[in-house]
């Protein structure tokens, strides 16, 4: 019952097969082998951008701070939510690649930035002069660090308030899968067709071991990013293994097949949890449930083993109701949620 | 009428003088020189401490930043208060310098950091694990950038808490002279005395052209020291030049004679604006002044030809009262003080 | 028949089941897994290093930059051969890492730096000043760029200069199976007993799929290690996938026998080369040859397909003899060996 | 005595003076002040150059990493000579603003580039690959490291080959003025007119106390300039004083005038080295003489108390003859001179 995070699971048997299919015989390195091209293409398909730049990162980090080094120059401002991923969980990445990007944190509802508040900030950041720096770009998270979803039209609309300012948007997809899986439209409808500039496009959470695409939708973009990805370690010699994980989850719909398994889970927990006289800190629509719970649950929810965060840490231990996250994923079984809620209940199993 | 910033006027004459009187002859470059050595002594002296090592360069960023990176190591935190001119006002040098240094801000009446937020911070950022970066040093400013100041007392506490978490404490003294004209109490007293383990002190805003002295208490903070401001560009070859400076405004106590004529100043400011049917935003403690005046009164300055900020930005245009801030300065002439009062209060001078 | 990088070929067999075998069940992430512990030990017996500190990333170039990183302070000087790795073919990631570092290349013959050449650098880089910086480290590689192999005492002498002069000595050891298979002794005569203080510990090339270990045979060399991987993008989440790879290498002394194919196959090369008329630019002794062929040889071998570079780039192209760089693998067939050396000599297969 | 570096001498009176006569009243801060003005203006029309950005900054070390940072994208190489003072001098603060930037070094009799060499190495550059990393900008000095000058056509033919390969070509004249005091023509001929992209002009050692001037003759490469500057540091709040330097400097002529006079010394210098049983090492063209004296001149010139390197370091102490570096100044008197020449000849004076 480990509920800790959706990296907690390994990888899908695809994405192992995949490793073991691509494994034959001599390719060249870096990139120049037939399983990247193919990937590559799998995704242009997948988010019907035929003109779209892909490359294969291992980490979310290095994906989502190379392509801040990418479109922050220097002295650059970077918007962002407070609880944005590349604010609070990158241990300084995005400055450290920018070489001292500034990340100006915006505070929003349940991880969601509002195009207001991001305008109010835009318009005050473009005021700053030398001092303050320059307003450089606009990330925003999907699914959120809270689980919540931007649809299409939010995303349109911070688009829009973005590139009136002159700013590329960028998209951090880690759980890019339990955004659309949740929505209806196409990986199109929320990225390019509303206006995302470049996609961190997540595999590690979603079943893959270690891999991770950023999409330029506009080559001009991408311009030198090679460099870039190598210069601080992220070009692979045997990259074949990084695009094949990649190809897997694109292929038949893996990607989203498991997204769903994942966010139903947490549709089901938080029945769960609001049965067991607990309530929901934010809406539940990916595969993370926010929620406080009875300590009485919690703790029976302990003895019988299962391992979740506080929120937002241990600092919460004590309190009743207690503050807790859970996560889902693409392999987290159905009988530990049905065990956990169990526990919650107070129920024998 | 210039109140926009303590940096509109120029150098004292004893500036100027000393520059032109260490003018003669040849001397060695890059600090082995003789007025280098003077000057180092005569803060050391100023500080009341004797193995003080310090070092001078030309802005208060670079000071500002460079110990940042002396104090900072990688993945590593920085607690500051959220308008700390580290923060706000140097486009990003603090994590340049540090290359990719975490600023975690905090909030707090007047500018000035609770010692409770403090603690409370550092509880949390030790918490983080890798994702979230280590806590490395708290930097306070003094005089802060709301004008207020920090007692030796308030000093003292924050010192205790950022030592009880091993971190060293950093004080931005752009301003120190106002501070200290401010306070019963010695420099030493407000500074290594209550546990400040590192000083910039300024000397532009206090009268200089351009130089500011960076203080270790602490010795063994200073190692490689010199290599970062080489590194950066900092290091000058006439160094006698930087040197002189900081001496003229060392000797004679003329940097606290100077601070005491921007901080008398600003409080006959502060008076007159209350008078004048202001009202103040943050008590007036040292050279700057933070108030809303009414509109009227802000349209007879402007048209009398006060130079002044709105704060926090030009927003506050059309307000009424209207937001401003005002900066008193070394050589901030007492006749433009009262041609800015009568002009508030609408009186014919 | 290719022969252009040992990283053309993919991973060993036990490599690709040892991920499958890893794959079950949750696990914590970010290092914090049975797997990680497993393949850390297995490197310190592999090393009898019982207090090495060992850390796993991906490639290469993150490695060794990231160790870089880690010894050299601001200002530094980092000393390699003209043709190591970190100069030539990591588009400047050590100095990206280090912010700055200098590398201070120096010549010797088959890659191999003399410990004379080393200690005269070392001296004048002493008296560089502020402006030269200050010495900070000592590279070397082993197997080097150019095939050969630094001997015990080879190394030992080079570790000798480094210390006398206060340095830590780095070995990048992205063929280090290949050097330890062509000597007599063990990874620990020729790492930490002969006084290497931290070795990267190459496992891509030896028939991982990516994965390299970082050892710090002193743990207080290791000191925020992690840090620095985070913040760079190099710390993964399922981090069971790169420790299992390690441990699949060294379970049984499968790198050593790896390591002794690819020797092996090169040796058999260079007989080859010598029989068909070609000459060896430097000795054989691991599993590269770099040699001169007649033009005439080479075309058969174009001709017969077999990949490999020119050397040192493609001006060489229209020479007579023809400067070639040949590579073998942990699973290059013997056969391909075989059908590239009948085509050298002109002969029927 | 001191012919240790340019640098030993202070600043001319007119630098003072200026500096003065800047100091009364109140101007805005940052570079928006008629000083910075009025000097821009006066290096356009000293350029002939109408359209330059002009940008003021206090070290050489700063201009040039900040024009390294400008020009030179990540990944790339920034091609100097191997004495070049940006290679040799500046701690690695090329590599620091740059954050990564490759200098690949290139050999060249009296510290002048041959255009073949340099068109040599871009080719090679250019095959490098990701590994390698890209060609990104050309640095020369003038006057040289050795004192040598690049004449109007030597730039010219260097300027061509760099455009040819797409690099833009940066000048850096930390002795510009001696340079130009050296040849016929203009300041404009030996910059934009034989194809320099960005020179960085040199007050320092030229007879200002801390100025350079960073001048982008094509506005577009200045694009974001003033955010690196700010950024690192280098941004003077009351800039007038920065400005009021170069401008005293540009006025009147007196630039030349005081290259001209440290030509002159060293032209004299050289006689009398030769005179004195000395060889030259380089041809002396500018404000520099590199040669070997008679171990017994040297002798009587330290026990004379004249103050000069050995070079290239100390370990020339002991050598007969002994390698020395004699600089001349902007206020060099000419009785040091001729003292100095009187000590080597073994004359009484």
């Amino acid at each position: 019952m480990n509920f800790a995070s959706d990296n907690a699971y390994g990888a899908h048997p695809a994405v192992v097969r995949a490793l073991a299919e691509c494994n034959d015989g001599a390719m060249m390195g870096y990139g120049d082998d037939p399983v990247t091209a193919r990937a590559e293409a799998a995704l242009r398909d997948l988010l019907q951008a035929p003109d779209a730049v892909i490359r294969f990162v291992a980490t979310g980090t290095a994906a989502n701070a190379l392509v801040c080094a990418q479109l922050c120059p220097a002295g650059g401002r970077i918007y962002c939510h407070e609880d944005a991923h590349i604010e609070t969980s990158e241990c300084g990445a995005p400055e450290f690649f920018t070489h001292g990007g500034k990340l100006v944190t915006l505070p929003g509802e349940g991880g969601k930035i509002a195009p207001h508040v991001l305008a109010d900030a835009l318009r005050i950041g473009a005021g700053g002069g030398l001092n303050g720096g320059r307003n450089a770009m606009v990330s925003i998270t999907n699914a959120t660090e809270w689980g919540t979803v931007y649809s299409i039209d939010d995303v349109a609309a911070l688009a829009e308030t973005a590139h009136r300012a002159g700013l590329p948007l960028h998209m951090d997809g880690a759980r890019f899968a339990n955004a659309v899986a949740a929505l209806e439209g196409s990986a199109a409808d929320l990225t390019w067709r509303a206006g995302v500039d470049v996609l961190c496009l997540g595999g590690t959470k979603n079943g893959a071991m270690a891999a991770e695409a950023v999409v330029f939708f506009d080559p001009a973009l991408a311009e030198g990013f090679d460099y870039r990805r190598k210069q601080s370690g992220h070009v692979f010699s045997k990259q074949r293994f990084l695009s094949a994980q990649m190809l897997a989850l694109a292929e038949d719909g893996l990607w989203l097949d498991l997204a769903r398994h994942a966010n139903g889970l947490a549709a089901r927990l938080a029945e769960g949890v609001l049965e067991a006289g607990g309530s929901l800190l934010v809406p539940v629509q990916s595969n993370a449930v926010f929620a406080t719970i009875p300590a009485a649950a919690h703790g029976r929810a302990q003895e019988a083993g299962a391992i979740y965060h506080l929120w937002p840490d241990k600092s919460a231990e004590g309190l009743d109701p207690v503050p807790i996250r859970l996560v889902t994923s693409w392999n987290t079984p159905h009988a530990d949620i049905e065990r956990f809620l169990a526990a919650l209940a107070g129920q024998q199993t």
